[in-house]
């Protein structure tokens, strides 16, 4: 099983390990200390020798940040995560925070004074998230200061060890480009952004470039290391050798300089020359070491990003392969959901142990994608929930099921949600689940110009339910990588999306309602950003949206009388496509008939 | 007659007085000069004292920038002139070049070298503009150099006059509040950036601040001066004193130091402290001066622009009644070309003239609010016509004429947009002024969120246009001023357009289709952004938008069929609206009868 269920937290110990720290602290002579969630790579997820978070306070929701001072601590989380963590922490040591509301830079400003020394890990923390510190203290007169040998490693005496996962070698028949070609298309990048070096900390930028995949994290086949890539010159790649076997090793010599980890901070201090930083993902040590080195940080954009998520044709074939076998376990899933949750003995946790059963049934399972947010009822209403031994509930008749799961196969990376009821909708149930689905289909069908951002889109998949007076709290859509990061830039479907979408992009599409403490609803597929095509009848080349995602959009939920007649064909015609495509590939003979009855006409 | 229609150019003069000017260059050491169209505001519209560009070169356009060098010289304007450029100034001793697609900045980088000085005129070219200047010459060793006195003025010889427009005082039964008022607001505005004062160049901003209005420039009624406004403290207001009578003079003083422009330069000199200076508006100078004396340039918006967009009730009640006003002169405007274009001799002069009367007899006209734009047939696919002696036509039979035009009211600004057919529209014509429509109603329908801004908005307009293959170039909404200018920020409804929209901001909705060479459509009203609601059945509080302007759009070139039910409601609803408001006001039988046929329900 990839995904846990266990209650991971320990508030506990909170007292004692804060105690200990604030030893530490007194020994280097500061006033505080930050403690963020992240590890040197600033990724989504991070390798348990980085949850330094976690080990000290016992909150385990995937984002925050504490403030550790001599007389008081603070916990600092965001709207998701408000509920979890006073459950989480110990409130009698650590006082929570909203991150959003009361960001802890300003909070900091208000607990600290003339002379005062905040330590940070220079590792942890990106050089705009410092400058944000380092200017809310300076107003009080206070510093904030790098410090070497993160303080918490001196307390944590059974701190595991960094991961060492294998990496392996990823073919070129799968990523459409040897890592020759695509070093070389960096080593341009790098030259028109005016540098002479860039650095990629980001360990899915890395995978990317050097086409390898590894093993040290949850969900992300990605193998945590740092690279320097060079405009003229052999690229150097930084990774623990223990993780590296002949084969691998030989290759990647062949394209880079292959060093231990340990040597990248005095490789950074050696480099000289203009040198391209992504200050939203670097840390800020690493814009400290160029620069104390001599070397001019020029500030841009990884240089991997944009060709990262404009995938060839080689990776879309693959992620049209992959969603179609995907789409195959996903009906078997659905299915198995309508005939077992009327019983009333199915809940969250089966739920989410047996659609990954039936990715593993594929035979070509290499992890999930993510941890299935699998919500019944007011769990639903939850957008990133995520389900424990504590949380589960049982699937409710009449109830809604919201299912967001993915996987990843070595040919890409799926991600889809999909809303079901269970028994009889209500009125209002059907209302809120159209609009959400005109929504899907009104970015689905959208046709733009070059130019065009996720920001500029983004209302076309809300405008049906502000009129109503309904809206939701998260982006529409975002970028997913190909057998890489389910997360990935710089694409995004959001008020906040300001780079032009660009055909080849992967990109979310999903639109939600939830009704707080009763139900929600998501609707998502996965669209490949088209390239523009001449209208018939029409001036100027679209863009457009191809949907990859095949699966059932629950009819029972539908009001078809809502929807324009356009919108009616697109669901009719996108169900005859995953009839289509699936039926051939669906074993069992109940299965074949629940998806021909799933994927009818609308009546109406 | 507000609006001429001459040939100003004079494409014959250039050779001469850009050998006149190039004299003045090797004098001042210089091997070339940047002459601008702008004014020391950079207002839409300058006095002719600052014509500098029309004067040099023949070109009459309303931006563009020329670069004088030794041996040659360049002129560059944007897509809407790259024709008339051509036309209006003397090829032999002008290349024109491309504004947007061939920056200015990256073409002097590439006929200067090393040592080179070009200089240009730090009042006339804001910070950031030179600042791309500097960064494009100093990558080629040559240096940009601001200049005291211009070296075309001196070369000048019948350079007018500064205007000296009498100033008069906006009374607060307009206004709305009190100059003292909107003084204490903008202290306030200017403590919560951090500084004690802050620079206002824009006249616009200074005529809402110290409710004056002025007659320096065409078409805007505001008077040429700057002011400085304090934290703390008495503002100053640095205006010629030959604009103010005594009773003006009295009322400024109450409120404000009256200084002579000539003292603002030295006045900035000796600010110092934190300094508030809209980088995008203020000119290099204004930041020069301030930092040699000492001061901080804090950048930051103009803090009247804000302030100025969000109408109080009191202006939203003119708004209303100017556009009841002129509702009733574009009925008898549309009504009389309808019977009078038929007969084939109307042309774009004869219509721009008419319109100008209609608008007259309403006995309250001040000016119109920019030169109108009344294009009939291939005229009106070029979105900024501009009508003169030498491009007029006639409005031919089963042709378009669009008419873009607006009024200054003493209680409001109009700008409006119709397109009529005269005979019998084409299929084509028919689907693309309905989708047009639709774009139109769509934004108007749009119920939105606090915090959405018009990129967000903007699609909306133009989805149906994007189905098919179609687009416009222009943005879809700009903010209008009250009894001011009628373009103004911080808002806009379009790709650019990132300030959230707020409640009480008046909009344009302007969406358009343009075929070149043939016809062209837009349908414009104005629209005020409503204050959060509550939806029935809702949850969240939404805002919208109220349209004000009140005139039929030609329902003869609408086809009922292509839009939904509620945009078809809306329409209908839109032109009951309409009738039942102007009826009582449209004096003539034959124009009662025009408006009750011209706004009967859709038949479908």
């Amino acid at each position: 099983m990839f995904q846990t269920f266990d209650n991971v937290n320990d508030p506990s110990q909170g007292k004692a390990r804060l105690s200990a720290l604030r030893g530490e602290l007194t020994i280097r002579g500061l006033k505080g200390f930050l403690v963020p969630l992240a590890d040197e790579h600033q990724g989504e997820y991070i390798p348990a020798a980085a949850r330094r978070l976690l080990w000290l306070t016992g909150f385990a929701g995937s984002a925050g940040l504490a403030i550790i001072l001599k007389d008081r601590a603070a916990i600092f989380v965001d709207g998701r995560y408000t509920l979890q963590v006073r459950e989480q922490v110990d409130l009698a040591v650590i006082e929570p925070h909203h991150l959003i509301e009361e960001p802890p830079h300003d909070w900091l400003k208000t607990v600290v004074g003339k002379g005062d020394r905040i330590g940070f890990d220079p590792w942890l923390m990106t050089a705009a998230e410092v400058a944000r510190f380092e200017t809310a203290l300076a107003a009080v007169g206070a510093e904030f200061v790098a410090i070497d040998g993160n303080p918490v490693d001196a307390v944590w005496a059974d701190r595991p060890e960094p991961p060492k996962g294998r990496v392996s070698l990823f073919p070129e028949t799968l990523a459409g480009e040897s890592a020759e070609q695509k070093l070389a298309r960096l080593a341009e990048v790098i030259g028109k952004a005016g540098a002479d070096a860039a650095i990629l900390t980001r360990p899915d930028s890395i995978a990317w470039a050097f086409n390898i995949r590894g093993q040290d994290v949850p969900h992300t086949p990605e193998a945590l290391s740092f690279a320097i890539l060079r405009r003229d010159g052999r690229p150097a790649l930084f990774i623990d050798g223990a993780k590296l076997d002949n084969a691998v090793r030989d290759r990647l010599e062949q394209i880079a300089a292959v060093e231990p980890p340990t040597a990248f901070a005095s490789a950074l201090s050696a480099l000289g020359g203009a040198v391209l930083v992504d200050k939203a993902s670097a840390a800020f040590e690493v814009v400290r070491r160029i620069e104390a080195g001599g070397g001019k940080v020029v500030a841009g954009a990884d240089p991997v990003l944009l060709p990262k998520a404009l995938k060839n044709p080689t990776e879309l074939q693959g992620i049209r392969a992959a969603h179609l076998r995907d789409g195959v376990a996903m009906v078997r899933f659905l299915a198995w959901v309508d005939r077992e949750a009327p019983k009333g003995e199915l809940d969250e946790i089966a739920v989410t142990k047996k659609l990954e059963d039936f990715r593993r049934d594929t035979g070509a399972l290499r992890d999930i994608s993510f941890d299935t947010i699998a919500g019944a009822g007011p769990n639903a209403a939850i957008p990133h929930y995520h389900v424990s031994t504590a949380s589960n509930r049982k699937v409710e008749p009449n109830g809604i099921l919201l299912v967001d799961s993915g996987a990843q196969y070595e040919d890409g990376t799926t991600d889809i949600t999909r809303t079901m009821i269970v028994g009889t909708p209500t009125e209002e149930m059907i209302d809120r689940f159209t609009r959400v689905l005109i929504g899907n289909i009104r970015l689905t069908l959208a046709r733009f110009p070059k130019g065009t951002s996720g920001a500029h889109l983004d209302a076309l998949a809300r405008e049906k339910l502000w009129e109503a007076g309904l809206d939701f709290d998260h982006g529409t859509g975002h970028g997913v990588g190909h057998y890489l990061s389910v997360h990935e830039g710089p694409g995004r479907i959001a008020k906040t999306g300001h780079v032009p979408l660009e055909p080849g992009m992967l990109m979310s599409n999903e639109p939600g309602y939830y009704k707080a403490n009763a139900w929600g609803i998501r609707i998502e597929n996965l669209v490949i950003v088209t390239a523009p095509e001449a209208i018939e009848g029409g001036e100027r080349p679209m863009m457009g949206f191809e949907t990859v995602t095949l699966c059932p959009i629950d009819r029972r939920l539908i009001r078809p009388s809502m929807m324009t007649e356009r919108e009616r064909i697109w669901l009719d015609a996108y169900h005859t496509e995953v009839r289509d495509k699936l039926l051939p590939l669906v074993p069992d003979k109940a299965d074949q008939a629940w998806l021909v009855a799933a994927t009818a006409p609308l009546s109406h």
